[in-house]
């Protein structure tokens, strides 16, 4: 299913001229999906031709400013446009207490319903779940409650050979037991092996968003069952200020790389730069040494297809 | 004394690609004044290279999002760079509790004091002054309540003619009285009269923004007292959509102009265009048939030293 994710921004807490707070666009089959919302989001959705009303599902990974304060301007210009489809908000306890405490001073009755889910801080937890996407959050560790996403495709794990003779002879009902790899017994009790009808399919897709953390090895290690395709992991610093990184609860890029490679994802995105880096290639290099397949998430930065590829 | 204005953003609600919510940045004298603070206002304010962190007064019209939403990230961003003085906020009922509840769930502990001071509801107030400046309140008429501002100069209505032979000559105290227009009387008993001594003064400079209201010919009459130089109101329709300008509790073009020349401004400066107009001239043309020193107010344009020059 397509997988689309667009950089938003990519500064830690002070932004700069070119770069913004953090927010990124991801569309994943059916859903738009918005993952933090910093400052100016509703501008960098448009400076990129993204479709803003389309967004159906916000994450937000924690309360510090620079992660949600684009959202009431955004939750505000889509009403104005008159959206009537719900919006699902997966966030802090207090998201909803700080918006509601402007609609109510700005007089503001929004054209659309928000529901507002609170995340929990214990472990891994499946937050949304269809047909084909699973959202799970898990607590990493900053000054203030804050979780990543793993944003898991749901697939079959076989896929119908559309090179056999005639398939379309087949019942229905065949289809999807055949997906799942079990056999299928026709009505006249012939029983048909799947084997013959289905060929592997390509793995599912999986990507993760992980911001304002400590390091965490252990966490790393529990991801792996997942399979990361991509890995978006925060690089504040340089190694060289890993005391700085550790007081104020962040990562450098060589962490980042670290938990990538515990992680075992195929490929690592770095971001949330401290603004006192105009130069962004030393974190790159750093963050190379161990994971090759590294590249920095710059504003406009779009990732499209199989994120592997 | 320094007078030097420079428009941040002027769009109505929604944003443009192009122009930002409203903020204007006010060098007046020795203050450091925001005026409104809509989204990314702290993003304008270093893309045009202006002290952000010499701000010592901000002022909010109102609590629709578009006006205020840059506040939080501001605060905090100054706070972050080690601000020490404190920072004074005149705004309506409701927006420190929006800020302390943002405060709260971010665990965020400023690194300077905020004082807040709520705007009144009855007729024109002074919120601020000190020697050089003051700074009026007075309601307009939008969906919230709204309020516009006057910046005053403060000033002797005469000053010492430098010309004259030895001048130093004077007693300290003569200076100040001959500039109040009145006679000194030395401790010899001479009385100097102060026509001697002076000139007529450069008269006062006075600013005055108004957003967000229906038109109101009888707030433009009372504010004829203050002889404004240069006046920013909200032109957010042209005539043709006068309907929705009322419906909407905004002003048309031709209403600001209009606002204008029942105020006696000598300078007309529009804004808070609605999203919809992407050429602005036909807003500018319509306003100059009434007054011909009508002027955009364009992201990045900058008024300096005596506005009516």
């Amino acid at each position: 299913m397509p997988f689309e994710l667009t950089i938003l921004g990519t500064s830690s807490a002070t932004p700069t001229l070119d770069r913004h707070p953090s927010a990124q666009f991801l569309i994943f089959g059916e859903h738009y999906i918005l993952i933090d919302c910093g400052e100016a989001a509703q501008m960098q959705l448009m400076r990129y031709g993204l479709k803003s009303f389309k967004i159906d599902i916000i994450v937000i990974s924690h309360l510090h400013p620079d992660h949600y304060l684009g959202l009431p301007g955004l939750v505000s210009s889509l009403s104005l446009k008159g959206r009537k489809e719900p919006l699902y908000i997966y966030c802090p306890k207090g998201l909803q207490e700080i918006m509601e405490v402007q609609f109510l001073y700005g007089e503001m009755h929004l054209s659309y319903p928000i529901h507002f889910h609170t995340l929990e801080n214990k472990g891994e937890k499946l937050i949304f779940e269809d047909k084909n996407l699973d959202i799970i959050s898990f607590p990493v560790k900053h000054r203030v409650p804050c979780w990543g996403f793993v944003f898991q495709e749901k697939k079959y794990p076989r896929k119908i050979n559309k090179d056999l003779p005639e398939p379309q002879k087949l019942p229905v009902e065949a289809y999807s037991i055949f997906r799942q790899g079990k056999d299928y017994t026709g009505p006249d009790g012939v029983v048909m092996n799947y084997l013959d009808y289905t060929i592997p399919n390509d793995p599912p897709v999986c990507y993760t968003y992980i911001t304002d953390t400590l390091f965490l090895p252990e966490v790393a290690k529990s991801l792996a069952k997942y399979n990361i395709d991509l890995l978006y992991h925060e690089a504040t610093f340089l190694s060289d200020l890993k005391n700085k990184a550790d007081d104020t609860y962040h990562s450098t890029a060589a962490e980042a790389a670290e938990f990538a490679r515990l992680s075992g994802a195929k490929k690592l995105l770095i971001g949330h730069f401290s603004s006192r880096y105009s130069d962004l290639s030393p974190l790159l290099e750093e963050a190379r040494k161990t994971v090759p397949e590294t590249y920095l998430a710059l504003e406009g930065e779009c990732f499209k297809s199989h994120p592997n590829n």
